[in-house]
């Protein structure tokens, strides 16, 4: 925004109107691997070029926008990396994660931004078949195969907060299980947890190979297909329900809740990792600014409200919820105890 | 960028990945008219909806978005319009811009982002026939008949540098003219210039209906062709070159400008309208972030700084040239003389 005691500009409207070259921009920076390169210490357009195998004029033109949108630095005409991209985007660091943009920038989830006012006219995607929520999806495979480096600091905020102390039996159902990374940081933290994944078919096969290189798949095993028609099984101590209800309107929360109670152990809880806005519905910005992925991406999913997550439960016959903000993430914990 | 004192976020990450969706968005609100509608006192999510013909649901997610981008405001529930979207997003407003978005956003311009790495590595668009420079590309039509608005204020800046005192005889040349307003301009300030338009024939027809539309038909004729091309005549006291270099390499530059020269009568001058960033690259931010649209939609185009502008006007002949930032614009004005 321009500052308010200024003349009127048209910057801002330029610059948002021209934001779709920012995901472009920082798609082929990951994609050419510039990151790593400026990181292992090359500083100009043609050493970086050399070693991604572009041109120099196109390097040194992508640079300077990096520098422009915040990722890169470049004092006396060399180019460095900010904090944030030496952590992010520089491939040799472990919490590296340009591999997200596979799923986030993918053509499916692109797609329902295609003509966004006609699912503003609609209210729901426009994209065939429920967009993003369609059966069996193949960008959900994608999504699991992309995304469990983002979720590891939410997953082992999960662990600790219900993973149980080590040693004590736990049995965990992980639905929309993904790249299984929740449940299975919890079988990692607690040598006496079971965990159950359910997810479709192709893309339990990535949670498989997640669980057998985190050295739990003897304590492991999964439920193939659809969280609202397969059997979930009963007596768990704990169900996951991570970045899940958003894709779905509320009497379809509802609907799959009063499930998961259902299946829950006599105090057992669910928890729900979520992107979840303040009530004014327009802050913090990554959570409010989340619902309209939703609205681009699925027939009537949302970034639900403290207040609308803890009615779903409730309505479902949750006994009471509780919020747990996570330090260093966009998303929120909330556990509800049957 | 997060703030380098905090710990390490990705909230930028994340924000830059999705910002495509801030396009989207800002197109969409103005597809469906919603600041109009909010302009008009509308407040509420049922109220825009109805007014526009769109979904509560959506429009309540999106103007949400709105808010969190920084085009709208949100008090108590209640939707308003920032300063800037009053000025320029209100279809009511006479510097209304929203229509500029039918160009901006246009497929062929975005087109050439779909692949940016592939851009970075060959140095240049990787659209076919050189894209947006390629022969009588109908977007230039879209150009033509879509950003009048924005040029208004340069227009008025340039008449006013270059136009001569009302009454003094003026022969003007513009050059790839599009909707043709600079020269226009120019006529409306001075009774005693006449105008000759150079585009191709689709796009001089946008330019001739502004002709008319200003009254100055009787001193406006027009040239059909390629300014690489077309016989320019002789005895020009001045020759616009706007928003024109930034398409080609500076030799095919140089060569257009030797052409300039060659017609200008003695003492005439050629006016030139770029996106001119510092000698640092970086700055300010949207000259410096245009060179990147100019690597994604063109063979060898570039934000040329000032010194590389000035470099080319003396390599083809001209004796001297003068800066001239132009007042809430990210434009800038170069006068070479003959």
């Amino acid at each position: 925004m321009s500052n308010e005691t200024q003349q009127p500009s048209p910057e801002h409207f330029f610059e948002t109107a021209n934001a779709y070259q920012r995901s472009a921009a920082l798609k082929a920076a990951v994609e050419l691997d510039i990151f790593t390169a400026i990181g292992e210490g090359r500083a100009d357009a043609a050493s970086v070029a050399a070693a991604c195998g572009a041109s120099e004029r196109g390097v040194r033109i992508l640079c300077d926008y990096l520098v422009v949108i915040g990722f890169l630095t470049k004092e006396g005409g060399r180019y460095g990396l900010t904090r944030d991209s030496a952590v992010f985007l520089d491939r040799r660091s472990p919490a590296y994660m340009g591999g997200t943009l596979e799923f986030l920038l993918s053509p499916t989830l692109m797609s329902g931004f295609e003509d966004l006012a006609a699912a503003v006219r609609r209210g729901g995607t426009v994209v065939p078949d429920g967009g993003t929520v369609s059966e069996e999806n193949p960008v959900w495979v994608k999504f699991a195969r992309a995304m469990a480096p983002m979720m590891v600091p939410a997953a082992l905020e999960i662990a600790r907060l219900a993973g149980g102390p080590a040693g004590r039996r736990l049995k965990v159902l992980d639905i929309a299980a993904g790249h299984g990374v929740f449940g299975v940081t919890i079988a990692r933290q607690n040598p006496s947890a079971e965990v159950v994944a359910l997810d479709w078919p192709a893309v339990l096969e990535v949670a498989r190979e997640n669980a057998e290189a985190a050295g739990v798949s003897d304590r492991w095993s999964a439920i193939e297909g659809d969280a609202f028609a397969a059997d979930f099984g009963s007596g768990y101590d704990v169900i996951l329900l991570t970045n899940f209800l958003h894709h779905f309107d509320p009497p379809t929360c509802e609907t799959l809740l009063r499930k998961v109670r259902a299946a829950l152990a006599d105090g057992g809880v669910a928890v729900t990792l979520e992107f979840v806005p303040n009530e004014d519905r327009v802050s913090p910005p990554i959570p409010a600014a989340f619902s309209l992925m939703m609205l681009g991406g699925t027939p009537g999913g949302d970034a639900y409200t403290y207040p609308e997550l803890e009615r779903m439960f409730s309505n479902a016959g949750f006994s009471r919820s509780e919020l747990h903000r996570l330090p260093a993430s966009p998303q929120t914990l909330v556990v509800s105890h049957k």
